[in-house]
């Protein structure tokens, strides 16, 4: 086996020959910084030589309890002499001493997470080699007393404050303000201060190389200097802030950081010398321009900490002494975006006029600015319409379809909660449906404040601007109806104690009480909660967002460059199919019949539920038959010529009925007060049918196909509306082209059983109006068993939608609404799930889905299979659905944009047909 | 392709040579009666000839609706020319007529369920043939009179009390009392009558081969009275008594009936003539002895219908004419058992002096009989001990291990409800948990009938004799406590309307109320609810159970007789342990710990669960300790040597809590009554507490393993508990074998993260008290995603125990207590399913299992899997888990005999290591 290499060099040597061992592509061993210092100097860009060591040593060194590989050292140390022999020049030397950076570089960019040390191989002796080079002491020993403070703090955890203590006591002392009032003197005082507050404030048993004489001593050693800079770098990846961030933006915490040792430059020589940072393009609006600053004599630092004002970097040119370095500034902005194809982000320094460029990546920027590089650079000819699709971040788009918080307004944030429903609103608070619906009809905005919601609510959610709740998760009912209807949803603030009969809600940790009418403002793109009203803003949807989707929608809708996927959005009501086609679905993928039933018809589907007599039931039925096809009219005259997926009706009956407790209370309050039985009964006899309806766990209850087949007349009634109205509107020349499916199948027994009443049920329709109606019937698969008996249900099957919601409650045995806030948190915490499985289909679940698929198409090579769940619009779930080998995705229309986009980034992924950056 | 053989002939030609086309194997083409009459003629018992018309001819006449097959007649008539020239005799002849019978014949016997036609080929021509043959003029009228009557009723459904009403006029005309008093005139002037009523009441539209010159005739051509019997035996295939028996016996629908056209002999031919049925060992008690009955002087229909009092078999020797018959048929006996090497069940016909053989089959027989049949054959030499252990019904079995109503009773039935847990039970009924036990303390046995129960009732379902429930299914709390304690239980009664506060139960359809104190028997083996005390039997347990149980137990663990497969119990007290071990189970696969936190102990576990602070938490962790501690001490004391696996605390936590419901009305009632805020306020609390734990879908909350990991400390009491009972039964010189069962695992993770801190706890109770506790740590697949990635988990576990009930549960999203009596039956009646999954275990599932197991074993060949769901105990899934691979399986003490005698059965089919009936 080849010994690993655990240090790569980057740079020229000493007669100017470029002699990187590294490259952009190996940013896993490198880190994102080395590998694109690597390339820098491949391509011939000034760039201060150095050397990179590895994340893998990183990781070993980690692994290992924080010990160093054998010969790793002895590496790093080669690669420190060959540094010094390229560059002529010593560390620690007192006449033209070396200076490096030791800065950390991961494979993904973590700004501002891990440590950095500059000016290292400064010493009593090296700092007068510097005096000797530079001819100015102030700077030299400005220059040692920072890295001083630097290591101390960073690489040996000593407290900054002890530092900025000791100079504010200097300024003091001297009667002076700033810090560049301090003299040499002061500064070489303050570098011996510095040392005391070493030697008093590090722990020598951790680091018996610092004592000499059995006192912790400041390291004069370049070497031990720089060994002990490395391990701290490397302790870095594992500080806390780190593995957060890591976290939350779902990196490895397995990848590990390189180090980058490089010779220091200096912008700070001087009016020649200068540093900056820039962007090839403007990352806000994607403009093609050059936009970034820069300081006069400098330091990195400066820049980003905002002390003094700086300058554009389009003035670089025209300042005495940089006019030479602005220009090659300029034209290796263009060599870069040659090179990489994309907008990149740079830092540079200009030492005595001579430009060092110290990093480049690929450059952050807005949705906005995505689109705009995208299309422009595709105009320019840099990049396919494939790679300009796949340049705009799925998750980024979203920003674009909903009101945001002005940036600019100032909050008063008053509590956090999750963020489940993207978008911001304003209103006065209500605290029960019907206060909302009041609230609205007296056109007066309002935001629905509840403990959790219900189906119930459901007339106060579409009535309310946003929706706030104290309890549930991301996946609650609150936030899936509020992404359905792209309402902005704040849920779970736990912090809000809601007494909805007193009409008021405290908040835990602060004196406010909020009462029905106080507004706030909910930000669900964030899950903050502010009081009073904060200006929205709705961002510029550009002709650029529709150039993408197009582009997008071409590729993905294009057989010849990979399998078709296509998109649909889940809508219930003729208004959202209406959204659902304006945001570019393909046809409705889910269309829940059970809002059919609420609102001023929940007495009609209560009647049927309740009565005891048939002609009772009958007459409810009859009146649902004709609120049923009237619905129905509507939906597919709005999707003409476009599949709409119908379901059946799938929550269990009791839903529709009262809550048992609220009615068993009402009933014991009025016995106590002295009701009679006889006032009783017609209540105790509603309460006892509740109850024998009610279910220990209604998620795994008498629901979906299973009340087809139970009450055969309630599927009658469906199916006949569906039919009726698919007949009436062929009869005035539309081209209505409504699925059944059947939900919550779990044997092909129950598709089989009802296929046959729904066939014959829309054969009667069709001969009563003298037509054919050619409906396709189909199933959702929702269960594990459905999943491993695909190949038989797939006999009965014209389609699969794949109902990944429940297929995760019961493949994880986890309940959606009581397992996200019991214990889903913890499991996150402590790494047990990777993802929130509600939010990103888990690979457990996929297996399923797999064997779903396959089976299926082996039992109906004509299946046509998709997805209907919630994860039908979450990105990294429509990779994985795009290689299952699924046909369309169906999401809520607000999601539709993110998916036709994300989709057609899995197609393109999966076919590598994207003609890539590195030809 | 071959053409299908439809008709098979068996007996002699006219030579004497036997010609026989079938054998006793072909019982799926010829029925079990064909088949049997041709193996009798083929090893040269004296049948007479005939031939059967196949099971699959009657298939595709029915499913062509009722229509013949090209040729098939043909073939029908050929067969009946060839069986008179076999005979010498044509159907219909005026000389020497041939009659024959025709009978049916299923593959599985249905008796008394399918149509008969006896004596066809009379008609007015041969009816003188029979006359000049027999010189016994009323003999053949009488003949013809049965035909024509039979005929009108069985082949043409026309009215039997027709008939009968007709004999009756005639007789009262002629002033006779019995039958044998109408002359033979009477009976010809009958048969007239009886075809008059056959013309009137004879649809002919149906059938116009018997319209002559358009009026509806009783036909004289013996190929019609043919044709049309042998359609009406196929018709009465799906009569809806076959029907509804072949549901009840799960014979499939699709098997048909073979049809036996068979030459008639009479056993009413005078003194020399005979009929009779036999066994050829005693049914009853497996002794070896001639057991049955014989008429002289009658037909079969005679003996069954018990008019003339029969004679003993062992008579017919004695009996004058009849003697070298009687010994004919001793022989035979001998002959029929050599031969099948089986107790078998015999019909007979002697024809003056000459004996016929009309039927043989393998004999239905008691459990007892079983038992000794197979342990005598062994001794006999005439089958192996793995032939001996497959001739014993399991189902069966389960009989001989309960009480049982007293068969000699008169029954009262009250209601019925499902057989829950099987055995009788008598005693006085209580209404709730405490008066159960308060009752048993009085020692007045009583009957605990609830609603439903749950883990509270505990207590009293322990003190009762039986328990009733009004409520759940056969998988409920109450039926599965019932089976695991080997309680009798009768559930969901739906008849009883229970009002617990009254103390009173009204019986629906009845007036009768009962009150507590009221005396009721109850059978959980039928179902049935009996008013009023019934006297109730313990067969006895002869030495042949244990016989047959340790000949099982011998193959079931010999290796080189195929995979051993062990038994072991699910047990959660020292007295179930010893309990089980008496029933020979060699280990508990599962022993629950909740029970552990039940009873006095409920009180410290809310503590814990409801405390604020952390000492009160602590003092009840501590006193949990001591308990369970003391707990496992007893439990692996009993069952010391043998392997103990311990399932970590599983039910929601919530369960241990108070109804929130009854609390909300406590509160709001002391509220309606002026009980101040004040007063209220700790109730309030504990209200909103609870509350706020309660589950929409407790099943799939925070429960198993969750529970685990969000609250380690329970884990940690748990463990310490096991480790420190475990330290202690070594130093007294024992060897407890525990295992830890972790439950509801869905993710490798969660698995791994908690068997660290198992082994952690162990390791610690190790140390203290210096010793090697070696105790294996598993995991319950009990969910699909543990099952579809049981790869990854199989890396963390010692042994998987295959959860079924809840894998059941969340494979088909079925929650058991809900849709048992929801949909279920609905389901099985609709034949949606086929059976009841949570009764035998499911395909679907059973796919599940296969994926955990050979996942587990590939990422540890030395996991061990059992299963420890209700499955265990059910014959048909122990057949499946054998097959599966699984290495035990675990249920309820009382079926340990059953599953020990299933599981050894399993593995001879299996391994086709048996030595097979036919060398």
């Amino acid at each position: 086996m080849a010994e690993t290499k655990h240090v790569y060099r980057f740079g020229a040597d000493a007669s100017g020959k470029d002699v990187t061992e590294g490259a952009s592509k190996m940013n896993f061993i490198l880190g994102g910084k080395g590998a694109n210092l690597a390339e820098m100097a491949r391509i011939g860009l000034p760039v201060p030589p150095g050397f990179t060591i590895t994340c893998q040593t990183c990781v070993q060194y980690s692994s290992a309890g924080n010990v160093w590989g054998a010969g790793v050292l002895d590496e790093i140390h080669a690669a420190r002499l060959d540094l010094e022999q390229r560059m002529g020049k010593k560390l620690g030397d007192n006449e033209d001493p070396l200076l490096v950076s030791v800065r950390s570089g991961a494979p993904f960019s973590m700004p501002g997470m891990m440590d950095t040390v500059l000016n290292l191989g400064l010493n009593d002796v090296s700092v007068q080699g510097l005096i000797n080079q530079t001819k100015n002491e102030r700077f030299s020993w400005d220059s040692y007393r920072r890295f001083v403070q630097m290591f101390s703090n960073v690489v040996m955890g000593v407290d900054a404050d002890l530092f900025e203590n000791a100079i504010t006591s200097r300024k003091l002392m001297k009667g002076v303000k700033s810090d560049t009032d301090l003299t040499s003197d002061d500064l070489k005082a303050l570098v011996d201060e510095f040392k005391e507050i070493f030697s008093k404030n590090v722990d020598g048993t951790q680091h018996p190389e610092i004592v000499v004489d059995g006192k912790v001593t400041f390291p004069e050693d370049p070497y031990v200097q720089l060994k002990l800079a490395i391990e701290a770098v490397f302790g870095s990846w594992n500080n806390e802030r780190a593995i957060l961030y890591r976290k939350q933006n779902k990196i490895s915490d397995d990848l590990g950081t390189a180090v980058n040792v490089q010779v220091m430059v200096f912008g700070n020589k001087g009016d020649t010398s200068a540093t900056g940072v820039a962007f090839t393009r403007n990352p806000a609006t994607g403009e093609k321009e050059y936009y970034g600053d820069f300081l006069v004599n400098a330091q990195g630092e400066d820049v980003v900490a905002g002390i003094r004002n700086t300058q554009p970097i389009a003035d670089l040119k025209k300042t005495p002494g940089l006019e030479e370095a602005g220009q090659q500034l300029e034209d290796i902005f263009v060599t870069l975006e040659k090179h990489y194809r994309d907008m990149m982000d740079i830092e540079f320094t200009i030492e005595q006029s001579k430009l060092w460029m110290l990093q480049t990546r690929v450059g952050k920027r807005t949705a906005a600015s995505a689109l705009k590089c995208a299309i422009d650079m595709e105009k320019e000819g840099f990049i396919s319409k494939e790679e300009a699709v796949c340049r705009v971040n799925p998750a980024q788009l979203d920003q674009l379809l909903h009101p945001q918080l002005d940036p600019k307004a100032k909050l008063d944030v008053l509590a956090t909660g999750l963020n489940a429903s993207p978008g911001a609103a304003v209103g006065a608070i209500v605290f029960s449906s019907a206060d909302a619906v009041a609230s609205a009809e007296a056109g007066k905005p309002c935001i629905l404040v509840r403990w959790e919601t219900n189906p119930d609510d459901l007339k106060g959610m579409v009535a309310a601007e946003g929706i706030l709740t104290s309890h549930g998760g991301k996946t609650s009912h609150a936030a899936v109806i509020a992404r359905g209807m792209g309402a902005p949803c704040v849920c779970g603030v736990e912090a809000l104690k809601i007494d909805a009969s007193k009409k008021e809600a405290k908040v835990s940790g602060t004196d406010v009480v909020l009462h029905e009418g106080d507004v706030i403002t909910i930000d669900g793109t964030t899950g903050r909660v502010v009081l009073g009203s904060v200006g929205l803003v709705r961002p510029e949807l550009t002709g650029d967002l529709e150039t993408i989707l197009d582009w997008a929608d071409e590729i993905r809708n294009d057989p010849n460059r990979g399998r078709v996927i296509g998109v649909r959005a889940n809508a219930d009501n003729p208004a959202d199919a209406d959204l659902s086609r304006e945001f570019g679905a393909e046809g409705i993928g889910l269309c829940r019949t059970e809002h059919m039933f609420l609102g001023d018809r929940k007495h009609i589907i209560q009647d049927y539920i309740l009565a005891d007599d048939e002609d009772t039931k009958k007459r409810a039925l009859s009146e649902l038959l004709e609120a049923q096809t009237g619905d129905f009219l509507g939906m597919f005259k709005a999707m003409d010529s476009r599949v709409v997926i119908v379901r059946l009706l799938d929550p269990p009956l009791h839903e529709f009925l009262d809550n048992p407790r609220d009615l068993a209370i009402e009933i014991a309050v009025a016995e106590a007060k002295g009701a009679s039985e006889a006032e009783l009964a017609d209540k105790r006899k509603l309460l006892a049918e509740i109850d024998s309806m009610t279910e220990a766990n209604p998620m795994l209850g008498l629901r979906g196909c299973r009340l087809g087949i139970v009450y055969p007349e309630l599927t009658d009634m469906q199916i006949r509306a569906i039919a009726t109205a698919t007949a009436e509107l062929k009869k005035q020349g539309l081209f209505p082209m409504p699925e059944i499916m059947i939900p919550l199948v779990s044997t092909a027994n129950e598709l089989k059983f009802l296929r046959e009443q729904v066939e014959a049920d829309i054969k009667e329709i069709a001969d009563k109006y003298g037509l054919e109606l050619d409906i396709p019937i189909g199933t959702m698969i929702e269960l594990p068993r459905a999943a491993v008996t695909s190949e038989e249900i797939g006999k009965y099957a014209d389609f699969y939608s794949f109902g990944t919601n429940d297929l995760t409650q019961t493949t994880f045995g986890f309940s959606r609404d009581d397992v996200e806030s019991a214990f889903i948190p913890t499991y996150l915490r402590k790494k047990i799930l990777p993802v929130n499985p509600f939010e990103t289909i888990d690979d457990g679940v996929c297996k399923l889905v797999k064997m779903g698929v396959d089976g299926g198409r082996k039992a109906n090579a004509r299946l046509q299979a998709g997805v209907c769940g919630e994860h039908g619009g979450d990105p990294d779930s429509i990779f994985k659905f795009y290689d299952l080998g699924l046909d369309y995705v169906s999401c809520s229309p607000y999601r539709v944009p993110v998916a036709r986009l994300t989709a057609c980034q899995a197609k393109i992924k999966a076919n590598g047909s994207m003609a890539m950056a590195d030809k």
